[in-house]
């Protein structure tokens, strides 16, 4: 038997442009990606397995394909910032593109959230405790922590965060949020274990040195 | 016969950190690449072709060392900054680490600084004198910018760098001097033409859209 933390990773899988940036400026209700973020995710819309999780068929099978399904069948579960989730609910709809249980970081105290096609968000008071519950509900598969920028940052900082695939779109957007700001840098090191390219976009996976 | 334009490409060749950085902070004559800027560059000190353009002998020979190796093989001239050569003049030595013509941006007017090892600093007043003088003087070779950011982000945005490598360490930096900061990126779009990889580094060659 293998130990459950290490069967069981904790991870983060984000598309990122050259110039450092996750969502472009003014990210909100009315565009949650920040304006200019769909230049950073045009990689990822027609691709067969991005179809398929937003419920739709079709799509390009290609490599890039390949890495984002291969990224979707290993996660169990996903955890995520009070913001996203703020400015996401709303375009998810009713039946969300998660299929699994989402745990939300937040100081409110709130009863869980079901939604159609599997996906329930579960309100949680601090990382410690969304680590926990997200491990147990993921079922053997990893832990995303979706975004944003700055809940990957203390999951960085607190040390546990297991892995990182960054999705480097050849794009600069010039404003917006970056996914590393204020990291503490001096003490974080990472060592690359796979790139694979396409023409669209370079996916680097890195394991973080602890 | 081919157009010398199309020949000689101007191109930029540079170290940045996950997190976007080239250099760390507080880069000056006691810290030419920062503060924890070797950590930077730790990929290239003990490589078989840095090691050589420095005059030194050994070291390794690897995929990095290649892909350096044709990087310096393919350039005939440089253009740099007149900060970078400020800080880099006294650490570069009366052997400088170019062996070819190098074009410094000032707004001095200056005599050419003749080095030995065939490395002469010549001072040009705007860019598209410093390219058109090195276009010239790079014998069908290229041109390199070499920095610092903001002359490789001048270039940029007047449209004329054809290509740009980059080589993406895996470590965070920050704090320091980005490579791309505020360039006004709605209309700059790239093509990856290249991705080599190592456990130490991630070379990607873009195009840049013109």
């Amino acid at each position: 038997m293998t130990d459950r933390r290490e069967s069981s990773k904790l991870i983060a899988d984000i598309t990122m442009s050259l110039d450092g940036f996750i969502t472009g400026p003014n990210a909100g209700v009315e565009h949650p990606l920040g304006e200019g973020g769909d230049r950073l995710h045009a990689w990822v819309y027609d691709l067969a397995t991005f179809r398929e999780k937003h419920g739709q068929s079709g799509g390009e099978s290609n490599t890039d394909s390949e890495v984002l399904g291969e990224a979707f069948e290993s996660v169990g579960a996903t955890i995520m910032g009070k913001r996203m989730f703020d400015v996401g609910v709303e375009p998810w709809g009713d039946d969300p593109p998660f299929h699994m249980p989402v745990y939300v970081l937040t100081h409110e105290t709130r009863e869980p959230l079901p939604r159609e096609g599997g996906t329930t968000f579960n309100f949680v008071g601090d990382l410690e405790t969304s680590e926990d519950q997200a491990r147990s509900a993921a079922g053997g598969k990893n832990v995303s922590v979706a975004g944003g920028a700055n809940v990957i940052q203390q999951f960085i900082k607190a040390g546990s965060l297991d892995e990182i695939q960054i999705h480097i779109a050849p794009v600069l957007i010039g404003d917006g949020i970056r996914l590393f700001e204020d990291t503490g840098a001096e003490h974080i090191e990472f060592k690359t274990t796979r790139v694979i390219d396409s023409p669209e976009v370079t996916h680097i996976r890195l394991q973080l040195a602890k």
